[in-house]
């Protein structure tokens, strides 16, 4: 499919072999106790990942997107306030799917892109209004930046909000401690740091979630995403008798559930201090480089991507030099920010080897485009935080 | 995950090697220009299958009742008159789908569970309303029904009302020749005669139905379902021009193409063919025991899959003795019929030695369950069948 290439963009990644070996096993029966077991471990051991013991996980078909609406079918009824604090292009993708379901939002923009809003500026506004719900992207992939949760979150908590986070490129990558922080709700996909090719849609519900959903006063407008449908499947497997609404993506699960494994198996700690490492060896060489990135500092900056503005008299044509080089990235996905930077994917089973790989690469690339530097610069910077 | 053991439910069914090799393949970026050139000939291969050149597919990381859901949400607005032809559990299901979109449903019941609607009766009831759509599931998995499409859809032309046909558990199995009928919308899944892991919700909207969905008067009631989105990503990827809405399922989009390629390889007449044969096989094997079939008559049995009734003293406990032989069949799924009948999927991939090995693991259970039959009758039923 990509013969010795290494997949560097943000989703979908790497995966492990095993991961993919359980892709091409011979599918089984939905209702098969083994894989009722298989699937009732991947909902338990997503509580663990997103350390929400108390939580309600739903695993469908789907994507990312999927997860979105499903959040947002479920939890707002028509004439809902929704607050949404923008960092970039999956951010303002939430106003137009909360506004699908009636919703009245309030988006805060931050000051330029690549920034985040200003605290100051999400607390003026929850003060202003009775607000069901306030929607945080953990990381836009858009932009790289990253959100900060945890004090977005206390704040939610505060005034009273549910509060909703987009994890689709952070979930098992960036820190988060859903209950500890406060967060009603994590939803993600598996083609980012869950390490699943893609196809599913994750939702993970906190208890107030669940709560404000059961006071519905109307019926959820979408039926596919509708959690009456799918709560007593979710329930049904975790107690490891399979009840059927649609079937499960058989395979999808089963690799999800060895991923699963893999992440719990390296520790929620390490996970998140390898793709702080892993993200700080690749910015520290492209700004060795000479490089800028899009985030406006590297405090808001994720650590499960980068996104990084090609030098002066530099385009798009670097990706095709750097896919000779052996590499796969990704071009801009902002409006505002156009085709005016690239964006690298360092999240899941990423190794040091793929860091090395890929700022070389894009050394190599840079070398090439008449980008004036002191070529090996880039490598030796990534090298150095990498030995740390 | 299944060891040896041969799964014969009605899908996911036996896949080829070929197909989950495709699913185990390392994930290549779904931007890829071979990516683009897999999923666009799998748009291209899903008209041939269902015989509607004309027709604009959809292939979205889902399930089958997302296929239904997605039909329900494009094609429907508050107010409009649907008629459903019920011959099973998912053609009752298609009325709360619709109705969650607000359409008023017409439902036309058949005499007994197990029999199809009168054509008549359809017919009396398209005279009384306007009606913008009419639901045909064309082989229900939960009775094992087949719905006589063809005099079906040309009533519903004559009437001048869309015509959609659920073809979840039938497409690439059961004959379809969409345009030529006058079918407008036929929906699918992945993990049925499809023959691709579960994960895959297909519709392929012929003219008339694009053309109603571009005259709504109201948004799409559901984001994720909604055609605006999806209609350019499948134009993009058909020429070849990747556009971005959701990250696509690459690995089953891959297999997805791969089993496309197996299906027109063989030809859809031999396909047919084949399914009909290895249908009567296994059928000739139960009768020849003294087993009795749910549906009313051979002629509106399905080929894709039996559905066939208990013997005097035997029970649901059948199945696990069946399982013991090697062979994983499933229990019964509609209400009325209970725990009195249990399904056996024969499509896809299927050949003459499931077929065999499967009459055989029946014919050695209803041995052990103390069912009086003269053992053997069942297998050489079948073979002489197979050897026509």
């Amino acid at each position: 499919m990509k013969d010795r290439k290494l997949l560097m963009i943000p989703g979908p990644i790497e995966f492990t072999p095993e991961v993919l070996q359980a892709m091409g096993l011979p599918t089984t029966s939905h209702l098969a106790p083994n894989f009722a077991d298989v699937f009732g471990q991947a909902i338990e051991r997503l509580r663990e990942v997103v350390m929400a013991p108390r939580s309600q996980p739903f695993i469908v078909a789907g994507s990312g997107t999927l997860a979105m609406d499903m959040t947002a079918a479920n939890l707002m009824e028509p004439g809902d306030k929704a607050i949404v604090v923008n960092i970039g292009y999956f951010s303002e993708r939430f106003i137009a799917i909360l506004e699908r379901y009636g919703a009245q939002v309030t988006r805060i923009d931050p000051p330029v892109v690549g920034d985040t809003p200003r605290l100051e500026a999400v607390e003026a506004a929850l003060k202003q209004g009775d607000f069901k719900l306030m929607t945080i992207t953990q990381v836009d992939t858009s932009t790289g930046v990253l959100a900060d949760v945890r004090s977005l979150a206390y704040l939610g908590q505060q005034y009273g909000t549910l509060v909703v986070v987009d994890g689709v490129c952070s979930v098992a990558g960036e820190e988060l401690r859903a209950e500890e922080w406060g967060v009603d709700l994590v939803l993600s996909a598996s083609q980012k740091a869950l390490g699943v090719p893609p196809g599913l849609a994750v939702v993970i519900a906190g208890e107030r979630a669940m709560e404000a959903f059961r006071r519905r006063k109307t019926p959820v407008q979408n039926y596919y995403a509708d959690w009456t449908n799918w709560l007593p499947v979710m329930e049904g497997y975790e107690a490891r008798k399979p009840i059927y609404f649609g079937t499960p993506p058989v395979n999808l699960i089963w690799a999800l559930n060895v991923s699963l494994g893999q992440i719990l198996e390296e520790g929620m700690e390490a996970r998140f201090a390898r793709h702080r490492q892993m993200s700080a060896a690749f910015k520290a060489g492209m700004t060795a480089m000479g490089l800028q990135l899009v985030p406006v500092s590297l405090e808001k900056a994720a650590h499960t991507l980068s996104t990084v503005y090609y030098p002066d008299g530099v385009d798009a044509r670097l990706l095709g030099l750097i896919n000779q080089a052996g590499i796969i990235v990704a071009g801009g996905r902002h409006p505002a920010l156009g085709d005016r930077y690239f964006r690298v994917g360092h999240m899941g089973a990423v190794t040091r080897s793929d860091i090395l790989a890929t700022v070389g690469a894009v050394e190599w690339a840079l070398a090439r485009s008449g980008h004036r530097f002191e070529v090996g610069a880039g490598v030796a910077a990534a090298e150095r935080v990498l030995a740390e």
